[in-house]
This record gives C-alpha cells, sequence and structure tokens, in this order.
C-alpha cells in the first residue's frame, strides 16, 4: 500500500495528536502491515500520563502502541514463507542477533533491540500501518484472530515468568496484581497444570475476572489477608509468588508467602529503583527470585496455545475502541482504572 | 482389622492360588490398610507369565498388585495425621531415606527400597489388608475415588516423563504406544499444556483410547508411518518424543522423530537388554535421552491434578473385576490385549 | 569410651562455662566420635555475643561448635562401613529422611533437622566426645586431616552457593565479604573453573588471605568501589555476584554489580529481616536471586575436592587453640576481627 | 592485503593440490585475517581420506581446516572493536541468527549456518588469508597465542560437552578415547573440578598424554577392563561418563559405566547412524544421555580458560608443520596415528 495514513503521536506530557504519515515501505527483509488490532498496555498508559517511561524520554512526536496484530498488505525484497492478506501477530522488538545475549538465545536482553513505541528506538503502531522485520512476525491459525495476534504480546510475559520459575502441574501459585499481567500469569499457570491458584488485587472487578480465567480462590486485599492465607497452606507457604502489580508493598509481601524451596517471580516493573525485600525469609525457606524482562523465543508457542483452546486469551478484553477513538481508549483506561481491564484499539 | 484375610498369589509360571493370612498389624510408623481398589500393570501380567519379571525371581509365594487404592482402618505407633477410615493411596515404594540416592531426592533409585509385588522386597496387594509406612500414603480429597487412589500409580509414571523431559506450553510431542502408560504420557503431556500430542500404536482400541484423553492425532503403525508424518512437523520433527511401548522397533524409531535439541524419553521397559537407536540422527539434532524408572514426589501432585479435573484419570479404566475374580483378571487381560486397555480389581 | 568428659557450654549472654558430663554413648545407626578439631564459627561468637541466634534463644546450658573432624571411638548396633580409630568429618545436621522436604533432596530444609549447638535440637561440640548418626559421618582419606574435616562445614555452604547458581569456566565473579565463607565462596569458584574472581571487602587482612586461595584482585572498599568497576567488566559487570558479608550496604549493592542474565546469590545471614534491593536494576537485566540455607549432599564431593588439591583448604585458618583455651579462642576471635580470619579449637 | 596467496585444496579422494587465488576482501561487518596456525582435525583427514564427511560430498576444489588462528589484516565497512594486528581466534561456523534455533541460542544448530570447509557453506583456512565475520572473530590476550587461538575450537567442543552433562566438582568421570577430543574433554573436566578422572584408549602415547592434562588413571583397553574397573566405584560406576571414540564398541560400553541417575555424553562422531546401546541398563540407572553437535557461546571462556592457566591447552600439540608441508601435515597424521596426537599447520 502506498499514499497517506494516519498517526496518533504522543508530543508531551498528557497531549496525544493525530498527524499524516507517509504509509512506510517494507525494506528487505520486512513486511508492511495494515494494522487490525492494538492492544493498549499499562506502559501506554504511563507514557501518555508522565510523558516518560522509566529512562526513556520523549525525543519528537512518538506512536504509542506495542500489541499490534494486522494483515499483510506487501512484501519486501528477500521475504519468503509470507503472502499478502496473511494475518499475523507481530512481536514488537526486533533483536541484532549478532550480540553475546542474542547468542545465548537472550534475545530480550540484547542492547541493539529495537523495540516498537520506545524513542529512539522503533515508532508505535496507533497507525494505520507498520513495516517490521518479517522473522518477528507470525502468522496466525484460521481460528485465531488479529485480535487475539494482539493480545499474544501480554500473554507471552505471562508464559515467559512462569516457565522461568517452571511451575508444575500439582503445585500451589499466588498472583499479587490481577490487572492485564496478572490474568496473563494466572492463564498461563492454569495451561501448565497448576491448578490451585491465589489471585489477590484491590479492584473487585479485576478478581471477578481472574476467577473467570482459571483462579482458584481470590483475596481483595483492602478486605483479607493473603499473607495470613499462605500459612495455611501445606508447607505454609505457596511454592510459586509472581508479582504482577508493580508496587512497593506486594513486593515486600513475596518472600513471606512462600514455602520451603519456593520460587518468587517478579513480573511487575518495579515503581522505583530501590525497594524492600524479607530477605531473612527468603534465607530460611532457600527461595529463588526471578526478574522477568519482556520475554522470548514464546510466540510460535502462545498462538499454539490459544489456538488449541489452552488459553481463553480473548477473555481478558473488557473494552473496545474504535482507531479514531485512539485517544480516548488511552483517557478512559487511565480515568476507568477499577472498570477497565484490557482495552483495545479496532482499525 | 484383626483375623484372616484371603491373599491371591503366584507360586510359579502361569500359577496362581488363593491362600489365607493373618491380617498384619501396623508396626510404628505404619497404617493398616483396607484395600478397596487394585490396579492390574503390565509387569503383574508379565510377572505370571514369565514367572519372573527382569531379574526378580519367585522364591516363594508372591502377593501381585502394586497399584493400591484403600482406607485406613488402623494406626501404628507414633503415626500423626491419620484417622481410621481415611481414604488412601499408597505409593508402593519405601525408601530407605539414609542412603546416598535418597538424599540426593532421587529415592525412586535408592538400593534399600522396598517394593510392593517384588521378590526379597515386599509382598503385593492383591489381599484385603495390607500394611504400609504411613510416609509413603496419600489422603484422598473427596472427590477422587479409590479407584482413582490406585491408578496414581501409573499416572505418576507419565508426570515423572514429562517432567524430565520439561515437556512445555505449545511444543509439539509424538508417544508411542498407547497403553496404560501410554495414555498416562499423554494426559500429563495434556496437563502441562502440550496441545499437538500425536500417538502410535496397532491396536485400534487403545488409539480410540488416546483421542479420548487428549491426542491430537493419532496414527495405526500397521497402515500409516508416524516416521513420514514426524518429517512433515515444523523443524522437520518433534519437540519430544516419548517410548512407552517397550518395544525394539519404537525404540530404533525414537531419535528419527526428534527435531534440532529434542527429546527422547525411554519410559517403556526395554525388551531385552540391548537395542539399537539411530545415533547419527540424534547427534546431528544434538539430542538429550532421558529414561525413566518409576517416578518420585509425585504423588501429592498428581492427586491434586486429578482433583482439579486437570487429569481425567478414570477414563483409561476398561475393565473392573471383583477381589474374588482376581486370578481372571489377570488371565483375561493377558488374552485380551487388543481390548483391555486397564483393568482394575475392586474389594 | 566410657566415663565423663569436659564439655565447655554457654549459659548466658558472653558466659561460658566448663562442666563435665557422662561420655554419650552410641545408639542403634550411631557413632560415637572422639573430637580432635571443632572450627570457630561466625555464628558460635554471634551466639556468646547476644545469648541467642536468629529466632533461637537458650533454654539451658548449650554446648556450641558445629563443625566438627574427629575419631571413630566406638560403634553403635547395626552400624556398618565404619572402624574404631576411622578419622571422619561429621556432619552437623542430621534431617529426618521421611519429611517432603527431605524426600525431594532439599534435606537441608528438613523441618525435623537436628542440627549442632542449636537449643532443641542438638548440643555442640566443643566437648571431648559427642555421638552422631553415623550416615552423617563421612571417611577421611589418608591426605586429609581432621582440621580440614572440621572445615568441610563451611566450604559446604561455599560449594553449595556456586552449585546453586552454577558459576562456569570462564565467567566473571564478584565475592562481597571475605571472612570464612567468602573465602570458601573464592575457592569453590576457582574449583569450579572460574577465574576471574574480585573481593571486596573493609579489612585488609582478609583481602590478602582471599589473594592467597585465589581472587584475580581485591578492593578495600574503604578505599575503592567495587560499583565503580564493575562497570568495567565485558558487559557492564559480573555473571556472578556473591553476597557472603550478611551486610545491609553489600545487599543493596548486589543487584547494581551484575550484567544481563546475571545472578546474584546471596549466602551471608541476613542482619535483620527486611532489607533493600535495587529491583528496578535487577529486572533491567533480567537477574536471578538465589540464597543459601546451608548446603546438602556436598560432603563426599567437598572432602573430595580437598583430597585431590583442588580445594587449598587449610589456607584458611589462621589461629589454632587448644580445647583447653576455647574460652578464649571465642573471645580472641571475636575482640581481632580484624586478624582473625578462621579460628579451629584442637583437642 | 591485496594479490595472490597460496591454498590448499581438496579435488578428489586422497587428493589435495596448491592452487593459487586472490586474497578476499573482507565485505561490510568482516575481517580479513592472515592466518598464523591451523589445526588439523580428525575430520579434515577423514575428508581426505574418504572424499566425503557425512553427507558432505566434494562439488569443487575445498580448502580444509578449519581450526584458525591469526591477525586481522584488514577491516570491512562497519565493524567496530578491531584494529589491523589485532590477534584473533576464529569460530569457524558463522549462524544466521535469524532462525528459531538461533533465537533460542542453539546457534550451532542453525540450519542456514556457514561452516568452514564445508562444500557449499564456505571454503576452509588452508590458506594464506580468509574473511570472516566480525561477530565470531574474538581478540586474544597476551598471553595466548595465536596456535592456542587455534586449538580454541576442538577445545569448546570439550567445554559444551562437559557443560551439557554439567559436570561437577567431586565427580567421578569417565572419558573414553584419547584423541584431541577426548583429551578436550580431559582439561575441561579439570577445569570444572572434577577430580576423578579415568580414561580408555588403546594408544599407549594418547594415554600418558592423557595423564599428562589430567586423568587420575588410564586404561588401555587391550589390556584392562574399564568396565570392571567402574564397577569399584562408589555407587558402582561413574556420575559422568563420555564417549570421545565414535566408536561402537565403546558407545556400547557407556551405559554400562555410569552409577544410579549418571550421565552418558556422546561427544565422538557416529561411526554409522544405528549403533547399540545397553537400554535395559540405562533404564535401571534412570541415566540421561547428551549427545554433542559442535558447540556454542564458548569462544570467549575458552579463550579466558586458557589465558588464566585453567587450562594446558597447547600441551596436546605433539606435531607442527610448515604451511607449504600442509599436504604432508595431513598425510602423516593419517599414517601415524599412534605417534601423533594433535598437528598444527604453521604459516
Amino acid at each position: 500500500m502506498d499514499g497517506k495514513m494516519k498517526v496518533c503521536v504522543l508530543t508531551g506530557k498528557q497531549s496525544l495528536e493525530w498527524i499524516e504519515r507517509e504509509i512506510p515501505k517494507p525494506g528487505p527483509g520486512e513486511l508492511q502491515i495494515k494494522l487490525e488490532y492494538v492492544g493498549v498496555c499499562g506502559s501506554d498508559l504511563h507514557f501518555y500520563q508522565e510523558g516518560q517511561l522509566a529512562n526513556w524520554k520523549l525525543n519528537g512526536p512518538l506512536a504509542l502502541g506495542h500489541e499490534p496484530g494486522g494483515v499483510v498488505s506487501a512484501i519486501g525484497e528477500g521475504v519468503e514463507g509470507f503472502q499478502p492478506g496473511d494475518r499475523v501477530a507481530l512481536e514488537p522488538a526486533v533483536p541484532c542477533g549478532k550480540c553475546e545475549d542474542c547468542r545465548k538465545g537472550n534475545y530480550n536482553l540484547c542492547r541493539n533491540i529495537k523495540m516498537l513505541a520506545i524513542p529512539g528506538e522503533r515508532d508505535g503502531v496507533f497507525a494505520e500501518y507498520c513495516v517490521h522485520d518479517a522473522s518477528m512476525c507470525y502468522k496466525l491459525p484460521q481460528n485465531v484472530s488479529t485480535m487475539e495476534g494482539g493480545l499474544i504480546e501480554p500473554l507471552s510475559v505471562g508464559l515467559h515468568a512462569t516457565e522461568l520459575s517452571n511451575a508444575k502441574v500439582g503445585e500451589t501459585a499466588i498472583v499479587l496484581g490481577s490487572g492485564c499481567i496478572g490474568l496473563c500469569t494466572v492463564m498461563s499457570l492454569r495451561a501448565r497444570g497448576v491448578s490451585q491458584i491465589y489471585v489477590a488485587d484491590v479492584l473487585d472487578k479485576r478478581l471477578e475476572k481472574a476467577m473467570e480465567v482459571g483462579a482458584t480462590r481470590v483475596f481483595n486485599s483492602r478486605k483479607e489477608s493473603i499473607e495470613e492465607f499462605a500459612k495455611t497452606l501445606p508447607g505454609g507457604g505457596a511454592d510459586q509468588v509472581y508479582e504482577c502489580a508493580g508496587n512497593r508493598i506486594t513486593t515486600l509481601q513475596t518472600c513471606r508467602l512462600i514455602r520451603r524451596a519456593g520460587k518468587v517471580t517478579l513480573v511487575g516493573v518495579s515503581p522505583e529503583p530501590v525497594l524492600e525485600l524479607d530477605i531473612a525469609t527468603l534465607n530460611a525457606m532457600e527461595g529463588t527470585i526471578y526478574s522477568v524482562y519482556r520475554y522470548r523465543n514464546l510466540y510460535p508457542k502462545a498462538i499454539e496455545a490459544v489456538s488449541s483452546g489452552v488459553i481463553p486469551l480473548k477473555k481478558i478484553v473488557s473494552h473496545t475502541f474504535d482507531f479514531k477513538d485512539c485517544i480516548e481508549a488511552i483517557e478512559y483506561s487511565l480515568e476507568h482504572k477499577g472498570e477497565v481491564i484490557k482495552s483495545v484499539v479496532k482499525f
């Protein structure tokens, strides 16, 4: 496709604008994609609200959006295995393939990586078209929609967290935080055969959704103590604890919730550099703490899990907005945190 | 319970007899169990047919049966946490807890282990009562029957195999052999989120059952080649291959069915000491071969998986016999291999 | 041996006394040991100084000492493989062998464990004789002394830490704290082929010893910043970081010293329950944190490593005291921290 | 460097010729290297003798040699971090960095890999100059020679084998075959702290060398049985067994030499597709079999291990030939197998 397209860009703190750009042409090894669905991520909201994300600062207008599903509209030189019309999920970060971390298989840690919607790396996908490295595009089977294709991104975080910590059939797990990433973690645990999953949050709407996607029991932390509950589990704690809230209080809770040889996985983004942990308890339990930075090597597996029905991915979507209402999608999601679980933008 | 009980003992090759014995009293740390269900295992059939099992030879009348579920009928000195009437599954082999292998957690490899129905170790449970170390008895939740309690034994083999090989969400697996252990492997793979499971056998009845418990597609090896099919998988082979037939031909097939970095797990009992493998292909794929000797640390997890519905264990039972027809149960199972998938004896 | 023996017991905060007791007789499965060497551990010093250790409080006179080497003086019923006169190292904590943690191989986490010099568990070995479960006694080869036998205890901590974190040939490591456990960690890293080992402490005497046992370079943290140095390593940090000081400041440093996919291992005992960590950096590096509680399954390997010369264990001993000067050994070690690296008591 | 260079090419079975070619210019991302040392590998000998290697057949003149060390003589566009005159080791196979296997970190299994001295991939380095992807060139420290740089290649095989099988401090190992790869395995085991290493071969010269690089004891299999010896080890077998001979008989031996939970690693190239293994023993021991295909992510670590003295790499070289005698190097090495351990060609 040639011509112009609409793009929604962030130009400053709490300032989104519509602009027009040339539709990008696919270079060698690239695909041009007509977007169909893009998920709205917590980091999009954060970037909009603060005008920065962690250490990344705006250095010009930046399109947000990094959870894309779409249709191949043009094919770059040398690309094999794709045809216009193919429906695809796009893994948003493109690694170099040559550095030490890539060579070790840790391509999510590549220092030359180019991630969508990150200043200095790539523009985001709140735009009608984008181009992307074909090696990071994955064809979707008939029974997986491009909306689900977009949601493969947060699902991969949950799958990665549960693979790092090697959650097993018959173990008990506690998930702290029941937003999109918490729910993806619950679904991933279920997929791995973990059947005792206890979820804590402060928003009832989210806890209801947690029950819907596989939680055994939920705790509204304003009313009930997950710490007290954990002590009643066999062994005095859970085998697996996942921090998915990115919160000072829940981070401090983690080590107090595990049993001997238990595992803590920090999935949420830390709200401040330095946080407190209960190291004495960690030590007495000989626990292990994993941390999660995005994901790697999971898109094909995640798509297969959705296609086969192992993961009921679309259940997490609570709100759909048209692309023309993209700005509203972001503002609404920010203002109605108690109600919005996951928004997606439809093109 | 005191008094006499009936026991069905093997006295020689193809010779089973009914005798009467004193009901055993529980020693310190032991429970006395009134049996309710005992599964009939392939090794029971083999022992009956050949009068020996691997290197174990009869040295007197031996009760067969090592897949027991029952009810606690008396409690030995010093046992805590059990009450008469508790419904339990019995893990049949009792390790010493002190040797190097026990200390490392590999208690299934304990050289002082005492296994049910093994000459020189313990008598089997084709008997009205037995005594067993309380530390190897596991209480069953309300919704798990003592029949399922007995079947925890073969299920644990399947779970152990899939844990050793670390089968993951989204991987592809081939299972060679669709008897009880093959089916338990299929269910364990499903429980771990593996959704592409291809099963080969030569008996249609077993393949139907494989479809029922979670196989994606089945192959009757008399009519269709699993080797040809494996080449059509992405990567030219499966991530995981499980040999569950204990057969010279399927063992030779294993290495030819994996993709690069694929894994072969030998679950079946080798029919002869020395077998052939396609080592050149294994090497070119940099594959790994795991072997399975019973299981360890899985009873509580397996019970939880059945209780939560993750594993549809009772589906594998095709035939039920009364304890008084115990001999028939063994003979019928041997003579009708094409029809019998799993027999259980009910007390 | 029968009769009376001298025992040095802690009766209160900073109060050690000599008493006489019956020489204990070995029960079934036990050995009676004539002690030859016992190491003085930091936890002995701490117990003496504070009158308590973590949550363990004195409930009567308690002998300290849990790093014993000695000679078999009598043999209990049913013990095989030992003879009077055998020189042995004693693993001080005796697990139950039957609980879930023991069965999994994590016997160091056994909740029924009986550890020397812990109130309510076992008396310590600042005594002429002791009895011990034979399954936790290990014969020493000709070229390993009973002094080294006693030091197998702290060495096992270092070996366990480096096994958990899987330190590999060619990796870089930073060790924070150069006391006995820090030095044992340095030696264990060297044994595993790690050749770039950077050690930080505030006491020059300890840093000299670190160089002697295999450090590549040492940093006196009062004068030089290990954080600045770590940034100059390839990848901007170390593959492995070991906290061996049990200190608030060094614990906070750990996550700032690793490279991408790096590992932090908390070996030191936490000085307070709650400590701060740089979680944002941990997350950006996708680091893992291991914690260490004693050790398991390492005595035979540690003895072999000393016997073969892979570990120069005796180099860490700086001071030797006679058993009659046992109280002085403890007081001197406390008062001369800058000078004493490791004291042992000789019988 | 411009102009012409001499190249020694294989033109058919047992036919090597000298030709002249243009010195190749480095493309973008590449370095031009003036070769200083190239090791002679068993696969070079095999290719020469048979005119083919496994399934690779000559399709034109092919330079052999894939163990190169040299000096940077020119630098391609976009290459950073190298200067003319830098001494380097060249990892001979260049992966694509984009396929599924590369992304997982298994770049040695990349199906688009370009390996030196493989028909259809890359020409070998029995030539005065070569060009190579800079990302696969590694600078050598002062104290590592370019001869050692060439030998990093076989060393990496040994390191990879011992990493896959996770050989640990204090374990016992048996190495079958004491040629270059067997010796590199012995040195890698030593580097990892394995101190009991038993080596079997039929050539005394090789066994002497094994003792020199760290074996505990050697067995000439014509005179002594390693199988008998293995039974006398604690546990009745070794923790680790490495097949480095690529031989039918030693492959059959492997499973008979391990203890419970022991590991077999097949390092040697299988002489025929199908080989026999003692599967019943493997099963009874619950052993694991690893196979080795080249290596990955090890060059920097291997160089560090040589530089720090952990690995006495140059000891394995028995014969040095001038580049002009390159053909003799190959013929001599073939004809004097009992005498030649490792030949290198010097430029």
